[in-house]
């Protein structure tokens, strides 16, 4: 039996583990829609090796290049934002969402609207559109699988019992390359030595959040939403090793863990094969070899970006996209070289403390409170 | 809505155990049976406290003193196998099977005959009895719950996939007493010494079983059994900590783990209350406090108690009840100072070589073989 998919991000790192496994299974597999932000030739590439239904960009600008590409296909190739929701709206049995930001929010709604299952791997969905997002897949009874390894860990520990026995879930956190620097050496800290991550080759934004744990807020904010078991049972553990991706302990005092290799293939295949299971390449668990896992609380002393999460997510409402925005801008002010690294969850505190928006409804009033809280942030950037 | 229980062997660890559980949710059983094999005081004062409907004792010989200190009540009384198996014949919705040692196979076999669930503690019944009570099992359709922290901690991991699905399964071994010990010092180690377990409270068979590393040789056949994945995919990794009791490798590379307090009430209330989950009074896990946990290779040079029993697995028929019965005969002789630490391995070695039965169909040939290989160990034990 073959399943339907349809890729929101295609070309990004998400994107090319989602089709590294596609492309193993392939007779498994229909390709309905695939997405890029601008990238026409590797798009239209993928969009004939996959034999895909509909090739989208996301800008416009670049819908001749893909037109040209896929000349003499029967693949159809759509441009813009208004397509993209189109090509969402499409109806895959899953839908990988895997657009970066908020640009990502409108396709992935569109995907919910349909009731399937949409396979999550856009932070913004969940963080700054959470309660819009989940009032919807509610809904339209669609199903929400996580891809992000720590939220499908946990809710592959979830499988163990149901979530009303669940006395804590822990989302583990490497604790980021400065884990052992003092106040002082952070506030000295380059955007260099920041991007060498431990564990994981992510992009140059998510490994500042993980320097900051900004990451973990952010992961801790999407925990509360996807599993409503209260933010009291949420928590955090440093965890250099990230081999242990985060656990779940049901109130007998059994507590079940997700371990696993740092590679983004394994919660993307438990998504792809869920709710059964398929080989991905990647090599078996090797504890011995490893040795030791070390765990350790996490101090929010010199890392207050987890706390101002937790804030954020006490607040509801429009705190968490406030957060997140300004999260953003002041991440790429540190990476422009603009501001001190430890100045980074003081600016996000600052946005929040500023600005205080009604909780939004809709999609596009989450779009407007991120787009203020954006302009606040930048704002404090200025020379007063 | 109330589940009735009986418990065979509830005067031992596991009956304490379950019945200070079933203690605190009081109002949510029916106690059928409770039984015990001379301790007829005790046996009565839990049989009227939990208002059980027949208590037994296995030694007939105790059965005055059972009556009378039931007298007044309304609760029966029994004694000797036949009325144990009677007991366990009432068909209770849950089966604790607690019983040490091969007392324990026939009222087992008279409670899977029933067709309901059977928390199995005893270890003979897998070990010695393993292919006819697993087809008997298969038979009536049973369901078998195990509680032993390591199957249970299985078992429960394998709520998250299918059983065709798994690529390992790994049962963690504390390493007991003498992990880091040489060659030359376990010739010479001292029953005092191998009683003293790191992590559980238990009694001296099983102490000394850690100790060889034969208790985690008899759970590799124990998993063989309740996991039929094929034993290639059963592994043995110490981690001397024991806080992951256990874990399951699925093929697309997650692994989920089970762990917990080093607390016997943790897997048998998951039995208790499976598949839905109860409180226990267990601390929750903190893995900042820990600190740290540690993984190694099994030595099966210093330690060939695992060796034996894969072997034993592989040749399966009588072949693992007669590992287990000579175990038994060389640990009481080394707890009884006549034999070395070391020689307890060899005479299983020795009893294996000369032994040849043929596979048992019935539970009175396992006995038979039992009792045969018994004979052969003690033999080794006669001055040439």
């Amino acid at each position: 039996m073959t399943r339907s998919i349809t890729l929101l991000g295609a070309t990004g790192s998400i994107g090319a583990s989602t089709l590294d496994l596609v492309r193993r299974e392939r007779d498994k597999w229909r390709v309905v829609a695939l997405t890029a932000n601008c990238q026409a030739a590797e798009l239209a590439a993928l969009a004939r090796e996959f034999g895909a239904e509909i090739a989208v960009v996301a800008d416009e600008r670049c819908l001749a290049e893909l037109r040209e590409a896929l000349a003499g296909s029967d693949i159809e190739a759509a441009g813009g934002a208004a397509a993209l929701v189109e090509a969402a709206s499409r109806g895959a049995d899953l839908t990988v969402s895997a657009i970066v930001g908020c640009a990502g929010l409108a396709p992935t709604m569109a995907a919910i609207e349909q009731g399937g299952m949409i396979a999550l791997a856009n932070k913004e969905a969940l963080v700054s559109a959470g309660e819009v997002m989940t009032a919807a897949v509610e809904r339209h009874g669609a199903t929400l699988l996580p891809t992000d390894s720590e939220h499908n860990a946990i809710f592959q520990c979830l499988q163990a019992g149901r979530i009303e026995d669940v006395r804590a879930i822990t989302l583990t956190a490497s604790g980021g390359p400065f884990r052992d620097w003092s106040h002082e050496q952070l506030k000295a800290a380059t955007p260099a030595q920041a991007l060498k991550h431990p564990n994981w080759d992510m992009g140059a934004k998510i490994t500042i959040d993980s320097a900051t744990m900004m990451n973990k807020g952010l992961e801790y904010i999407e925990a509360h939403r996807l599993f409503p078991v209260g933010l009291e049972k949420i928590r955090i553990l440093v965890h250099p090793q990230s081999v242990i991706h985060s656990m779940v302990e049901y109130r007998d005092g059994s507590t079940l863990a997700q371990l696993g290799p740092s590679d983004m293939r394994v919660p993307i295949a438990s998504c792809l094969a869920w709710p059964g299971r398929m080989n991905t390449p990647c090599a078996p668990l090797d504890l011995a070899a490893l040795g030791t896992l070390s765990f350790f609380a996490p101090d929010e002393e010199r890392f207050p970006a987890t706390r101002l999460a937790r804030e954020a997510a006490e607040a509801g409402g429009a705190a968490p996209a406030v957060l997140s925005a300004a999260n953003e801008v002041a991440v790429a002010a540190f990476l422009a070289g603009k501001v001190e690294f430890t100045r980074i969850a003081l600016l996000v505190a600052e946005t929040m403390a500023q600005l205080h928006c009604p909780a939004p409804q809709t999609l596009s009033e989450v779009l407007a409170v991120d787009a203020e809280a954006r302009r606040v942030a930048a704002g404090m950037l200025e020379p007063a």
